[in-house]
């Protein structure tokens, strides 16, 4: 049974696309997702066995638990993951490995499982702690979400299965030992949430919903026990959800609870959660989100900042806290229908997620910086780095989490490509492709799309095939994008950034042609933003853009380039030529210190020479190298 | 015996003052001396007693250790910090309390210590880690060390006696087992290597030179296991201490590291080591150093950041590191003889440790950042605090390393107001206070400093009491004080920064009139500084000076002061008056995200009005606050 009619994961009123629905050729997303399928899934796989984080479900499951366990805590999640990965690339593809993999993963998971439904390999069995001991820092609960999560995706890309069973399980013991009449508990990291709303949701079984309200609606209270000098705030334990304005803490945990939260307020229509959970999306968006889209200003708590903190060089923006970001926008685009949610999936999309895995697909970004001061040091390809290292992209991780992320979410990037409510289809994304899209009463949609985005604007729309009754179909112009404009056969005219509907009735042979403005342009920091104060930014399109020392003929320069924004940015390839000087920065010192009794020279007919930027998402590909994305202006 | 022609910490062809050199009346040390005499002292032996951190040595002594031990590994520190103050205090004024207090705890210490000198409640007895099984995080070597530089403070203001004896001891076993034939092992933070070469020196006692400058060959070797998600550098085992170029990692421990290694390699006649600790301090101070003084870019490691690393925000600027940078630079200068030296001191004394205590001495800032966005939470007086939490002083930390450090360096800081070399004298910091120097040959120079320094920048030197053979006296003229003036009765002329040797012979009955400029002046910072670019900050003659949201009509207006750099800041009590706009930071936006198609309006024609600055180092002493010291400019 595939039931492509229910959405990846969160719906509202609307739906997102079944993973079948829309087959990329080619192209940005495409080239990344072909990668992932062929270099990231068995390259996760192999590091995992290697590791023995597979094995110890093997351990668990013949009762050899007393020895030292390799692997953090919540390494079980990692494999978890994976197999959510392996299930989106055989919904995609039909892929015999991906689906065999996964049934062989499935039976080492299943054969760990105990008696009650518990499932977790490092508490619980002989010589480990006990169950749910350490609910702030063990992960259990944590790891169960992502189990439920993996399955959730295989029900709606094979049916119900071995790996769906044990889900099953291990949601009721999850629901017996924590619900309304059990352990009043949390767990440090939220994902459990999240997961039990989506598997409550795939299953139409509202105990799994219900249960994932308890664990929202207990959180903010304080219960959990502190982590070594970090506060609630870190576990999102300081103020019920309801109360908060903005996120705050580790970016990823407060992320993952957002988007469980959303999946709730929808399934019970609770709008005042909802609310919650869309004033600290503009909150947090608007005063602690990079130009990237990155989340996570800080390295110490892997956390937001403050509002307005937002230092590029520090700047931390996990990969997997871009991917969390999206969980929320998604949710919150499928509950509201604002395009404003797509917008900021776009951006995070091209400038966050893109920007982690290397080009052969074996190798990952882990942090996210706007700002890198100098090369970073090269890892050693055969061992575990450490994960804040910035610069450079790592084949694996002490904390892995960003891998395995990166891959159940490209295995699955063009569910978020389009939306379905009704007669009315909301094209989100743009890609090349072919969409063919189920809609009410077994109609379908077909469409083709071609594009060269981001390199070029020029999106065409070939109207394959409609269905007899009448049908709206939409486009998102991005808020970037004055100067778009739309054509048919007819017509051409400007579009504004929001929603463009196509006029004239959808027959099949009609075709659209979709222009959005890919000049490169500058982009100011608001003046509150004092980490970037006195610089520009250069985006294209959906693409931000960079300096890279590697395209400067002294690495050192790049401290020393200042814009001149008076002559606008040139496009070349996909990326841009500014106009820059280079100012002196050694002046005449008084002191051993950096600090001076004159202001910096502002020698505004100082000579410019042009300088390359290229997009974000591909710097340290050439060689490690300095960075910068923000640039000061003359 | 009181032997105060030793030098109180580390001598090169110079040494400092005895504590009882020089008597401080009043004034800005003079007062937060005697807090720190009357207050903190007591405090922090409360605290200490409260949390049974001074028991845990009754507990080993009565071999109680099996049971849960209160305080962190390294607690045994902050009592040997405490009895360092005390025997200064004793030295400074014979306070009967201090050398009561003094022997009291010697007396818990000895009883503590192992037959064959080891001394530690934390390792090495029933139901405790073995000794030394953890030299990465376990500290032993980190305690001894505050052990043995207590033992020294003792030695130079009481002479020999028991904590001399058990320091010896201590030293004697850390030298057998560490020695050349013993384990190769160091200290995962250093500050063994700075108290050995301090008693080696004292003592007459070349083994423990020896065993100090083993140690800091050793490191930067990488044999030190790695703390979890940091890597070498954290505790400077990356490189040896020849080969670097600036400080990294963990600020107090790469400057503790430095103090021992310029004490070695000035007492053995090592060039190439002092040359390599004075290229740090360079590179350091001229790319890592906050306009305070303050060391320390970063949370996550309370460590240096790379070269312009230093966000105004998240500065960690741990009152500690200011300690340790001034024990550094006070070695450097003792061995060079080099004013940039007591330049850095001056700073660092008046923006960093004076920042620290609160007026009544029980409560401390851990971190001293240089702008706090918004007023942080109070903390609750009677509970320990996490040590990170900027803008509010707390009686008590957690990690608590600072108010014991602190009490230290006030209860000496005298010692380094002047320094002697032969027949000459050397002012080094100005303040209020009767100096009577020891000079060869059993003469002594007394002096009678008058000034209100630095509220004024007026400083009368009377001279009371001369040797009979010619003796020279120079002043320091502080870096920043351009446009200084020397007055005797009969002439007055204009000095430069650096030395001034006062003219004439000096003979009982000469008085001097310096003067220093303490006009409040702009500065800005290097044009690398990415984090504080735009900006400007006030200073007035050593004080640097800061907005708080307290002197503002509106608190959040601090987010949009704009100075005007074209008016001259004017004087007002210690602080300053500015121009300054207010700009409006709402502008039209397009996007959910802080970030603009169109500059930041720059309309010079706005509207000023004078916003108050205050010292930097009374910040928050009206209630919690926002603040800033760099301020963006029209």
């Amino acid at each position: 049974m595939r039931d492509n009619t229910v959405p990846v994961d969160a719906p509202g009123r609307l739906r997102g696309l079944g993973v079948d629905e829309f087959r990329l050729r080619g192209g940005f997303w495409g080239g990344l997702q072909a990668v992932n399928a062929t270099a990231t899934l068995q390259h996760c796989l192999e590091w995992m066995e290697r590791l023995g984080w597979i094995a110890n479900f093997d351990r668990v499951a013949r009762g050899d638990t007393d020895g030292e366990r390799p692997g953090w805590q919540f390494s079980d999640s990692e494999i978890y993951k994976l197999m959510e990965a392996l299930a989106w690339e055989y919904g995609r593809t039909g892929s015999a490995w991906a689906d065999e993999t996964f049934v062989a993963l499935t039976e080492r998971v299943a054969a760990a499982q105990d008696g009650d439904g518990y499932l977790n390999t490092c508490y619980g069995h002989g010589g480990q702690a006990e169950r749910y001991s350490d609910l702030s820092s063990g992960h259990e609960l944590y790891c169960t979400g992502h189990l439920l999560q993996a399955a959730v995706a295989r029900l709606r890309t094979a049916g119900e299965d071995k790996l769906v069973e044990v889900a099953r399980r291990a949601a009721d013991e999850v629901c017996r030992t924590f619900g309304a009449d059990g352990q009043d508990g949390i767990c440090g990291h939220p994902e459990i949430e999240v997961g039990l709303a989506e598997l409550g949701r795939a299953l139409g079984e509202p105990r799994y919903t219900e249960q994932a309200r308890l664990f929202i609606e207990r959180r903010g209270r304080g219960t959990l026990k502190p982590v070594t000098l970090l506060d609630a705030s870190y576990f999102q334990d300081d103020l019920p959800i309801r109360e908060a304005d903005a996120w705050r803490g580790h970016a990823v945990r407060a992320l993952y609870l957002a988007a469980g939260a959303v999946d709730v307020a929808v399934d019970t229509d609770d709008t005042d959660l909802l609310n919650a959970v869309e004033r600290q999306w503009a909150r947090s968006v608007e005063r602690r989100t990079y130009l990237t889209g990155g989340m996570g200003s800080r390295h110490q708590d892997e956390g937001f900042g403050e509002d307005w903190e937002l230092p590029p060089d520090r700047a931390y923006c996990e990969t997997c806290a871009g991917i969390a970001s999206n969980m929320v926008s998604w949710r919150l685009y499928l509950a509201t229908g604002e395009p404003k949610y797509a917008d900021l999936m776009e951006r995070t999309f091209y400038n966050v997620i893109a920007a982690s895995p290397a080009e052969d697909g074996k190798a990952f970004f882990y942090a996210n910086p706007l700002h890198q001061r100098s090369a970073a040091a090269d890892v050693r390809p055969d061992e575990v780095n450490p994960r804040a290292e910035g610069g450079v992209r790592a084949p694996w991780f002490d904390v892995s989490c960003c891998p395995t992320n990166l891959a159940r979410t490209l295995a699955s990037w063009q569910a978020y490509a389009a939306s379905v409510e009704g007669d009315q289809v909301s094209l989100l994304q743009y890609a090349n492709g072919d969409m063919r899209i189920a809609l009410e009463n077994g109609a379908e949609l077909a469409l083709r799309i071609s594009t060269e985005y981001p390199r070029t604007g020029a999106i065409r729309i070939e109207v394959l095939e409609t269905p007899s009754d009448p049908i709206e179909l939409r486009l998102r112009i991005p808020d970037w994008a004055e100067g778009a404009s739309l054509a048919d056969e007819t017509t051409a005219y400007a579009v504004e950034p929001g929603w463009s509907v196509v006029p004239g009735p959808l027959k099949a042979g009609k075709v659209i042609e979709l222009n959005l403005p890919v000049d490169p342009r500058f982009t100011w920091p608001d003046e509150r933003i004092d980490a970037v104060r006195g610089c520009v930014a250069v985006e294209r399109g959906p693409l931000v853009l960079c300096a890279e020392s590697t395209d400067l003929a002294e690495p050192q320069a790049i401290e020393t380039l200042r814009i001149d924004t008076t002559k606008l940015p040139l496009a070349e390839g996909d990326g841009a030529i500014v106009r820059a000087a280079s100012v002196p920065v050694d002046p005449a010192k008084q002191a051993a210190l950096p600090y001076h009794s004159t202001p910096p020279s502002r020698d505004r007919s100082a000579e410019t020479s042009g300088v390359r930027l290229i997009p974000y998402h591909r710097w340290a590909q050439r060689g490690s190298a300095a960075m910068r994305v923000f640039l000061p202006t003359i």
